[in-house]
C-alpha cells in the first residue's frame, strides 16, 4: 500500500512564488503545498536578522520528476537568490496517486 | 540519546481537522503539530488554481503506530478527500516521550 | 550536484524563541526557517486541548553541526520545556551554501 517516492522541498522568496509554482506544474507534479515560513539564509550582511517571509514548496513525486524539478532550480535561480531545495525519500500511503 | 523512529505526515481539508486529531489520539500518539497549508492536489478541474488551505499534521511514532494511523487514514478518506499521507524515518532526540 | 547533509528540527514553545535561534547561530548554522505551529504534546493534563502556538525550527547542517546543536538543546530545554527535536538526512541541492 505504500510507494517509496521523494518529497521535494525548496525554499525561496515571496517574489518568486509564481515562478516556482509553474516551474513545479510544468513538471507534472501532481500536487504539493506551499507555506509561509520566517528564514534566515547566509546572505551575509543581515547576519543577525530576519530576511522576512520566504515560502516553502513540498511536493511528493517520482525520483525522475524530483531530479528534473531540482535541477531546473538550480539553473535558474542558485545564482541569484536565496533558494534551498532538498529531497528525502518517504513512504507514501496512496502512491499511484502521485505517479505517472 | 536517540531513537529510530517515524514521522507521519498526513495533508488534509480544513474540515476533517477534528476527526484526524481525533483518529491521532485514539491511536496513542504522544503529541503531534499542526500547521496550515495551502495546497494544490490532483483532483482535475482547479489545475491552475490553489484550492485553498489545508492542515498539515506531523507525528513522532513508532512503526508500529505509524503503520495503524496510516492505514485507518487511507480506509476512511482516502475515497473522499483529498488526502495525502507518507511517512518517513527520523532520529528522535528524546525517544522516550514518544515510545509506549 | 548534491550533498547528504543533516536536516535537524526543533519544535518548542514560543518564549524559547530567541534562545533557540541564539543556538543555531552560535553552532555555526548558514540558514534555518521558522514557522508557526500548533501543537499538543505529551505533558498530561491538558491532553484534549491545543497547547497553543509553538515554532517549528528547520536547518540543514553537517552532521557534526546537527549533533552539537541537538546535545545543547537536550542539555538546556528538555528538562523543563516542551522541546522536540529530530533529525534526518537529506540530499542538498546547494550542498556548498551549508557546509563549513
Amino acid at each position: 500500500m505504500k510507494e517509496r517516492l521523494i518529497l521535494v522541498t525548496v525554499i525561496f522568496e515571496n517574489v518568486l512564488k509564481e515562478e516556482i509554482v509553474e516551474l513545479f506544474l510544468k513538471h507534472k507534479t501532481t500536487g504539493f503545498t506551499l507555506s509561509r515560513v520566517d528564514g534566515q539564509g547566509s546572505r551575509g550582511v543581515r547576519a543577525s536578522e530576519f530576511e522576512g517571509p520566504n515560502l516553502k514548496i513540498e511536493s511528493v513525486v517520482s525520483r525522475e520528476i524530483a531530479d528534473a524539478v531540482l535541477e531546473a532550480i538550480a539553473e535558474k535561480y542558485f545564482e541569484d537568490y536565496s533558494v534551498i531545495a532538498w529531497d528525502c525519500e518517504v513512504n507514501v500511503l496512496r502512491g499511484r496517486k502521485f505517479s505517472p
